[in-house]
């Protein structure tokens, strides 16, 4: 499959998916513009809609119809974006999807609310499966969505407790535990077991295709936290190097870290140990600009050596957070180390191994007859080690 | 049922409840101490363990059980502390329960990954509902569960909505239809209808105990409000006038804006518009010293007039919050208008006329066999309207 047709299938499943959103989120007035408005904000952004379409190309590969697995595709992508908006505002991230996220422009009680209410909202459609695809299936999902919230919400505990005791002696396979949890669960496993259970896959069928979904989960993460560095904003929909600011670990900057001379090491994690500035920071700005002003009256004689004291200490103080926040040149230092010992080469060939685990994988599936959804399979693969976006 | 046995009932709901609730958190180590370990902190800390109870005791006075309803008792609670987790975020509340919040303690990236974490784990147990009660009374807990938390994540819009957009023109019954979403449903009508569906009792006798639920639901929002504003922080475990600084909209506030002249309405309004301040602000009170600062370095001549209007500029441009933030005088106006138009009493006579409902419909269920289970929902309505805590 071309990347274009690749294109073409993931935009397909996406205007299947969000009509069957729209048709999902109540069009209630009465709740202010601020609910259900706002929970078709985010998955009405551009974006690829991955998960949906994973969903679907397993079920149908496996032989499945489109009409059963659409409902699942759709609250799949509800739970998502529900937990794009959580993790938002626990990254304390600035832009989405090329827009403002959505506690920057509505705050956070609103958008921690939004995302209950799309968590609550995504039960229900699940309930009603039962109606559709029978019991037994519409309880196997239910099954799965409850241990992907689970290690999700472990994973994100496992990432947080790591920025928050800024804990960097840690190995790549502790790395990789932590995005099995965090990213593969919910963006590759549960899809794709999804799709195979609504299908009506035998569990030895299940089984390897969750081993794919995990391996090529991990790949995808790798290759997002390389994007995280290198893409450009308007493309990547997310700032650019924001994990570095947000000291987000990744295998590229643990690489880093591992080749740097122990002078460096300590100059990076001291950085890392940092906050990074409030998104926009008139009120942190403001003293410092006070600093400067102090000191070029100061200079030109304006005021007193002794007034400059006094005010600079009150300057100081003002502007005295206890830990000082990051800056332009620490983030240019972790770049000038991440290049200076090739680590997100590093990353990259990591990924590449477990895409290539994963297509081996996938390539001795052959009860996955030849059709447009397993091709769509296949060619994610070298989409998620190549992508750009 | 007296008061001291009131209490005893609810003490060992409370401790069967409790034992449940860390049978059913994982003790797992390997997720910091910052996921497992605090999901237990809020349950732990002492509270009245409301729902639970009304759940037993509604299913023991209908004939049922206590194990078949203990798991779903259990569950109910976990839902409730995650709700309170993040209800705490996104009022920006300082205490619960006598201790700080979950956020201002571990920040609000962890609180809200761990209510998202308490809201995942809830899901398994009701999934597991089916090999103890029987499939259908399972999948109908699960259908409440889901109604549950899509109506208190309305319930909370409105609110949030109102407050966003400074909304006071509002009559009784919106006020009356909010709590109904934000508290009835989750406080009062899903433990009760929980418990009734477990003991298999039939939509007739369902029917009297939903509404009976919905009209003692809004009693004891009324007096909930009610004892923010007059209870001592100690034995309420919430900040006094905790809900003036809010700016939360109850019957209370709203007779006394309804009651005042229009210039105290329009003053007190202003003062509601107003951010509250933020919970430790040295930031905010930094620039206004410094401005006082300056004054006296100009005054006592250390600093010249031009440099001092120089500088007072840049401290007025640094404390120059747009929206500047409620005093204490000014909730001492709010209380103010309160008491001067006896609003407080206003608002106990409707929680009591809600009471009486709840009770006369409660002594024509005569369905409902003598027993202390049915002696403590007869309590139950005396004690919304006369608690203190």
């Amino acid at each position: 499959m071309t990347p274009a047709e690749l294109d073409g299938y993931l935009a397909e499943a996406r205007s299947l998916t969000l009509a069957e959103i729209q048709a999902l989120v109540p069009r209630d007035e009465r709740y202010g513009p601020i609910l259900y408005d706002l929970m078709l904000d985010y998955p009405m952004r551009s974006a690829k809609a991955l998960r949906p379409a994973l969903c679907i190309a397993t079920c149908r590969a496996l032989g499945g119809q489109l009409e059963p697995v659409l409902r699942s595709a759709a609250t799949l992508e509800l739970y998502h974006n529900a937990f794009l908006i959580h993790d938002d505002v626990e990254d304390g991230s600035e832009s989405r999807r090329d827009a403002p996220t959505l506690h920057h422009t509505h705050g956070v009680p609103i958008a921690v609310n939004v995302g209950d209410a799309m968590l609550a909202l995504a039960l229900q459609p699940l309930l009603d499966n039962m109606r559709f695809i029978g019991m037994g299936k519409a309880l196997r999902v239910l099954q799965l969505i409850a241990r992907m919230a689970r290690e999700s919400a472990e994973g994100q505990a496992i990432e947080l407790h790591w920025i928050h005791a800024n804990l960097w002696d840690l190995r790549d396979t502790e790395y990789i535990r932590m995005v099995y949890k965090k990213t593969a669960w919910y963006t590759f496993m549960t899809p794709i077991l999804l799709g195979g259970t609504i299908a009506g896959a035998a569990p030895a069928r299940l089984m390897p295709l969750r081993k794919f979904a995990a391996l090529l989960g991990i790949a995808f993460q790798i290759q997002d936290d390389i994007l995280n560095l290198t893409a450009e904003g308007s493309a990547y929909g997310k700032e650019t190097a924001g994990d570095l600011w947000e000291g987000k670990h990744t295998l590229v900057l643990m690489h880093a870290l591992r080749c740097a001379t122990p002078s460096e090491r300590e100059r990076a994690v001291s950085i890392l140990a940092k906050p990074r500035p409030a998104v926009h920071a008139t009120q942190a700005d403001g003293p410092v600009e006070l600093q400067q002003l102090l000191d070029s009256m100061a200079a030109s004689g304006e005021i007193s050596s002794s007034a400059h004291q006094t005010l600079a200490n009150h300057a100081a103080a003002l502007a005295g957070n206890p830990r000082p926040q990051k800056t332009v040149s620490d983030i240019e230092l972790l770049t000038h180390l991440i290049r200076k010992y090739d680590s997100i080469e590093h990353a990259r060939a990591i990924s590449r191994r477990y895409a290539q685990r994963a297509d081996d994988l996938l390539q001795r599936c052959d009860w996955l007859a030849p059709s447009i959804h397993r091709e769509f399979l296949d060619g994610l693969v070298g989409f998620v080690v190549t992508r750009d976006r």
